[in-house]
């Protein structure tokens, strides 16, 4: 939720000139994305959505993320696909931002998860990393397993503020981790936060990908993992492995899963579930001055977590 | 900045399904106005604003604001016009809040006033004014003179906290103020609250007056006191009277002033400050925990109020 960078009149008219998208008309806010600044942005020629990338984005990767936007449009998926400027720069600056112009998608993120949602999910995803396939540059995932360490030592003095046992815990289960990871799984671009405010769906399929800020290349599977995190446990806490089993089955009708990717399922939805976990914890106990942003709790992940930890193989998630 | 309240997807198909305008085809938060939630609801018919009423408007209210807008849209106003469902009712409910769908309005506010917005915005206020005088509910100004003692009583002892002797300064100039106060001035709806975020600009027209959630029945020229403390001070503090002389000679050719009104436009100034002082002073001093939005500066209404305390007359605005 958010709209930190305000864009004046003429900052944007000029903008804009630099493009062939013709004259502004509407101009909005989107509540939507932590990290960034968002618009809907209504031209004389149709509608787009105008990002600024606000602090917590490395300028160094946008490149990267915009190429991948391109590459995977391109190929068919349904996700933004940045619009060029005159010069041919799809980056550009505004109001001392970098920023970037792609096209508009239709659809609504599902607020409560359905099981209709996670076959047309899973078969998504699956196409999504078939399509990365071709797109030959890498990013370093900083948010995997190199990365949680580091993350968990800044906020480790504070963890059992949350949850008494909170820092024992999770470093014995990174400990166990960080020995237990696969290193020989099928590896290509990720999206690595496909949660449900990032799949926007019409009339039961899906109509949109948004929100690639966090893709890497990394683990296919782990992808996966994240996706079962996110999508199909219940409210109370509980897995639903209807949920799983649609959103795995359609996922390996696309790109079927090889022996080994199947077997470290349970550790990928752990390591999974202490990604999430430890960014939640570190913005739990970090919130800044005047947040606009509510931090989301990050005892629901330690709940997954152990789930996961108790998890004896793919039954868990299939039934 | 907001949306306080989320809406399911077949809570929305169910809402629309009450409506003639389609299915959806987009839902997407707006991070814009602080007292509700408002979505952009793209239908197979058309765009739309989705607005849920949160708890700082009056329920009892909103038939008369509704009404307003209709009766505004009606009579040529650029507002929104609230969509009424298959059963005549274009209030209802949503999630658990009052709920209305409005048209979407095209344009871009002001993110920086120029003097070429004030002539457009003197003359569409004169015009909402004609426009209202057929408009025969009446709505008492809960922020007007007589609110206003409440409220600064619930922050006066926390006042000097802003700015030492606030308190005082504060009390004397509300009991000058209702002693001062007109009583016979030409009386309609008024907006109460055009801001620059609430007028939307294309090519350099007004295509969009909204928000009117603190409209009410009350002095016309205090609706003109309210743009000339919103719209014609620089950054710096200082009046522009440059601006003050376009946004009233354009009020005037459509409506002129009295007499009467002309004397009276240093107090209702006063006033109007006084007003947009009090509850930013209150919000400073009663942030909610977990506040999505950073309260405003109090003092800058504290600067204009002093500026309109030394107008010796009209010619403080025009020059």
């Amino acid at each position: 939720m958010a709209v930190y960078t305000e864009v004046t009149d003429d900052a944007l008219r000029a903008f804009l000139a630099a493009y062939d998208i013709g004259e502004v008309v509407a101009f909005r806010g989107i509540a939507e994305g932590v990290e960034n600044s968002n618009y809907m942005l209504r031209t004389t020629t149709g509608d787009f959505i105008l990002t600024l990338y606000e602090k917590r984005v490395n300028p160094d990767d946008l490149p990267w993320f915009l190429g991948l936007m391109q590459h995977l449009s391109t190929q068919g998926v349904n996700c933004p696909l940045p619009v060029v400027a005159r010069d041919g720069s799809a980056l550009r600056l505004l109001a001392d931002r970098h920023a970037a112009v792609t096209t508009f998608l239709p659809g609504v993120w599902p607020r409560r998860v359905q099981q209709a949602h996670c076959a047309p999910l899973g078969q998504a995803l699956a196409q999504l990393h078939a399509a990365g396939a071709s797109y030959a540059p890498e990013r370093i995932n900083a948010l995997g397993p190199a990365g949680w360490r580091p993350l968990l030592e800044r906020s480790l003095s504070r963890a059992d503020d949350v949850t008494p046992g909170l820092g024992a815990e999770l470093t014995a289960t990174l400990d166990h981790l960080l020995a237990a990871w696969p290193r020989d799984l099928p590896r290509g671009q990720i999206h690595a936060d496909l949660f449900p405010d990032n799949v926007f769906f019409l009339d039961g399929q899906i109509s949109g990908l948004i929100d690639f800020y966090f893709a890497a290349t990394d683990i296919l599977a782990y992808d996966l993992a994240i996706c079962l995190n996110a999508w199909c446990f219940e409210i109370d806490g509980a897995f639903n492995v209807t949920k799983g089993r649609a959103l795995i089955a359609a996922y390996q009708a696309v790109r079927p899963l090889t022996e080994a990717e199947i077997e470290a399922l349970p550790v990928l939805a752990q390591g999974s579930a202490l990604r999430f976990l430890l960014t939640r914890l570190y913005d739990w106990l970090h919130v800044p001055e005047g947040a606009l942003v509510t931090p989301k709790d990050p005892v629901e992940y330690l709940r997954k977590l152990r789930f996961h930890s108790h998890a004896k193989g793919i039954s868990a998630y299939v039934g």
